[in-house]
């Protein structure tokens, strides 16, 4: 099903798109932008998610797989020209693809009941490039959740969704909870909190031979700037740095997550 | 030692500096510009690095330790208004300090000279942010030498530099050089090539259990979006692939950089 192709960024569909660029309307309506051919391919693979898909003529023609993909879905490709593509995407040279989606998150409760082996939980993380690398990587070093806690970034901003590659429709993610309470209910459901923090009293590499890292687990990353506070700190079980060999003062956020989550995903692959 | 305070952004030294943040001029004087408290610290700390210190005065008035650093390095501190500082500077909120510096690098052979035990390949990787990235992430893993090779993004750019976390100033870097033959001198150097690639044939963990990490290696991790092509994976001794545990299609580069060089900075200390 293709509509006829809508020229005017004065459309009510594609003013009503693209004021989703803009966090209170995206809160007000629980819709976001996923932009792209592989964010809309993936967003299109978890039913119901996708309520509205804009694709430009060439784009339509171009991509067969996305094309049938919204067919078997249900979903009509409204075409639109370049100018409204551009208009509604956030990007510098725009893939030609859009797609409204429906609110991702899930209660911590619904994240916890699937008994999770495997969190990563953001605290204060406030760069959405960096939040969206820890969802793509959560995913792809088999986490079960993501938790964006605190005064984390809105990972339904647009450059989080595009750093996140289409994971953030992989795996149940949580919002908008504070970060004492989480750990609570982590520790509750099993789970042993680890910290990760670049003073850290013990090595990552030490934790993982002594066994730390064999059962489920939720590893907690810090703000950019400021890292993990004390208090957050003290309610974790440990509180691991991943060891710097050689003169660097730190590791980025995505990159120190990525080492902790493959860290954990090694052990308990083995254990 | 501190000069009075310039306020034209047509004053010739701010003019020569300004020019900087273009390739063609860094690549004609071999000088690039290092922004930021972190990026001038280090590179102050870089014996005869510093070629030119501009700061505003708040910011001179707040990093003593700067303004100490540059005294013992014999670098005198151009004062300039806030203005002046924003014209020099990319970034949308000035640190207030700028330096201008040397080219950092080396050529190959005097960076395998050196006999390194773990080095980081960069094929043709076109982001700096990634780039930069990597370079850090390569000197927390306690690599001996980045080499960024092929088409791979200048380095002195300003995004890569401020990526690179002052890093760039720790180890050794080799640009310009062609990704083939860069991977003959590794191997004729003794170390053993490993191409990270999605489609590897080998598990990184397999390699890992297998020993095939203990010994000096040198990673080499491929363009943002093809990867490796076919003619630098042959090359390696071996093709190796981060392993994917959930729906994610792949990692990022400066992600599964991390994964493999810390992988191998804990074999290598194992072995």
């Amino acid at each position: 099903m293709i509509a006829s192709e809508l020229t005017s960024v004065r459309a009510p569909r594609v003013q009503a798109a693209r004021r989703l660029t803009k966090r209170t309307f995206r809160a007000r309506e629980r819709r976001f932008l996923a932009e792209g051919q592989q964010a809309v391919r993936e967003a299109l693979a978890a039913p119901g998610r996708v309520l509205e898909m804009f694709a430009t003529r060439d784009a339509a023609d171009r991509h067969d797989d996305l094309t049938a993909a919204a067919s078997a879905a249900g979903v009509e490709i409204q075409l639109v020209s370049g100018a409204v593509m551009s208009a509604m995407c956030q990007t510098v040279t725009p893939q030609g693809v859009v797609a409204v989606c429906g609110f991702v998150d899930v209660p911590l409760d619904e994240a916890l009941a699937a008994r999770p082996r495997l969190v990563a939980v953001l605290a204060d993380a406030r760069d959405p490039g960096n939040a969206g690398t820890v969802v793509r990587t959560a995913d792809a070093a088999g986490a079960d959740a993501v938790i964006l806690a605190g005064a984390s970034v809105d990972p339904y901003n647009g450059k989080c969704v595009r750093a996140s590659a289409g994971s953030i429709f992989h795996l149940p993610m949580t919002v908008d909870v504070e970060v004492e309470a989480t750990l609570h209910a982590l520790r509750a459901a099993g789970l042993r909190v680890l910290a990760a923090d670049g003073n850290g009293t013990d090595d990552l590499d030490q934790a993982s031979d002594d066994g730390r890292l064999d059962g489920p687990t939720a590893w907690v990353f810090g703000n950019e700037a400021w890292g993990l506070p004390e208090a957050t700190r003290s309610l974790a079980d440990d509180v691991l740095r991943v060891p710097i060999h050689g003169r660097a003062e730190s590791l980025n956020l995505a990159t120190a997550a990525a080492v902790c989550l493959y860290a954990s995903a090694r052990a308990q692959r083995r254990a």
